[in-house]
C-alpha cells in the first residue's frame, strides 16, 4: 500500500535519491541535468508550499510531489505541481496515487484549479496519466524543451479545473 | 520617437510611477493589487535577466519592459517578457516598439523562442498586439486569472519561434 505524508527533512536522503538520476537524464524536468544537491532543495522543499512524500509497507520513500501556486496573487487560485517516483517503485501507481492527493491537498488548501507548464511531449506515459486524471492538454509549446537525447522537443501545458467532489 | 535603452538604477522612480497603477488595477497582471515598491522592484528589476525602458525624445519614461529566461535550464531557450506603457504614452505604439525590441534583444541574447504565461484574454488590445507581432495563442487557461472587477477570466499562454531574421 501507497501512504501519503508531509515531507519531513530527515526524508531528504531518500527524496534526493530519487530525484537525482531523473533530473540528471534532463529528459522530463527543465533543472540542468549539472543541478547541486543544495539547488535541487531549494526547488523541490523550499520553494514550494508543500512537499509530499510516498511511501511504501515498509516506510521506504517510492515517490515525492511537490505543490506550490503557479502564479502570484491573481492567478494564484491555479496550483502547480510536480511528481517522480522512484525507478524501484515504477508500474505500481504511485503517480495515479500522487496525482490523486496532490488534488485534493490543492482543493483542501483553496485552489481551484492545477496547471502543469511543461509536459515534455515525448514522456508519453505521463501525458495519458494526466489525461486520465482529468487534465486536457491546453496547448503545445513548439520545441519548448532541450532534451538531453532527443534535441527540441514540444512540451504540453496541461490543465483542469478543480471545482468538484475529489474522490479519494 | 521612441528609444529604447537598458533600465538605469536612477529610472526606478519613473518605472514605478508606470508600474503602480498596473499592478494596483489587477486588471493585466497576475501580482497583488497591494504589492510593495520593494516586491515590485524583485519582480521587475532583480529576478528578470534584463530590464529596458522606453524613452521619448526629452528622455522621459514611456513604457519598460523585462527580459528573462522562462524556464530553468533545459527550457532556458524560451525567453520570457513583460511590457508596461505609461498611461501618458498610450496609442503611439510604444508597446509594439517594445514586442519588436524585445524579440530581437531576446535573439542576441541566444533565446530561440519567447512565451508569454498569462496574457489575459479580456485584455483584448494586448492579445492582437502580439498576434499582429507573430505570437500563436497556444493555449487558453479556463478562469485562470482572478481579474479584479470581472471575477475569474481566461488567459492565453501566447509562443512565438523566434529562429527567423527580425526587422529592426
Amino acid at each position: 500500500m501507497t501512504t501519503l505524508r508531509l515531507f519531513q527533512p530527515e526524508d531528504w536522503r531518500s527524496v534526493w535519491q530519487i530525484l537525482e538520476p531523473i533530473f540528471r537524464a534532463g529528459e522530463t524536468y527543465p533543472y540542468s541535468p549539472n543541478i547541486t544537491e543544495a539547488e535541487a532543495r531549494v526547488v523541490w522543499i523550499d520553494v514550494p508550499a508543500a512537499t509530499f512524500v510516498a511511501v511504501g509497507d515498509r516506510g521506504e520513500v517510492l515517490g515525492t510531489y511537490y505543490l506550490k501556486p503557479n502564479q502570484s496573487e491573481l492567478g494564484a487560485h491555479v496550483a502547480n505541481c510536480g511528481y517522480v517516483v522512484g525507478e524501484a517503485a515504477r508500474g505500481r501507481g504511485v503517480a495515479s496515487t500522487m496525482c490523486e492527493h496532490s488534488q485534493a491537498e490543492a482543493v483542501a488548501r483553496g485552489f481551484k484549479a492545477m496547471q502543469y507548464n511543461l509536459v515534455i511531449s515525448t514522456n508519453e506515459s505521463a501525458v495519458k496519466l494526466w489525461q486520465r486524471h482529468g487534465f486536457e492538454i491546453v496547448g503545445t509549446l513548439p520545441k519548448a524543451f532541450r532534451h538531453t537525447k532527443l534535441g527540441y522537443v514540444d512540451a504540453h501545458v496541461m490543465y483542469k479545473w478543480l471545482d468538484m467532489a475529489i474522490v479519494k
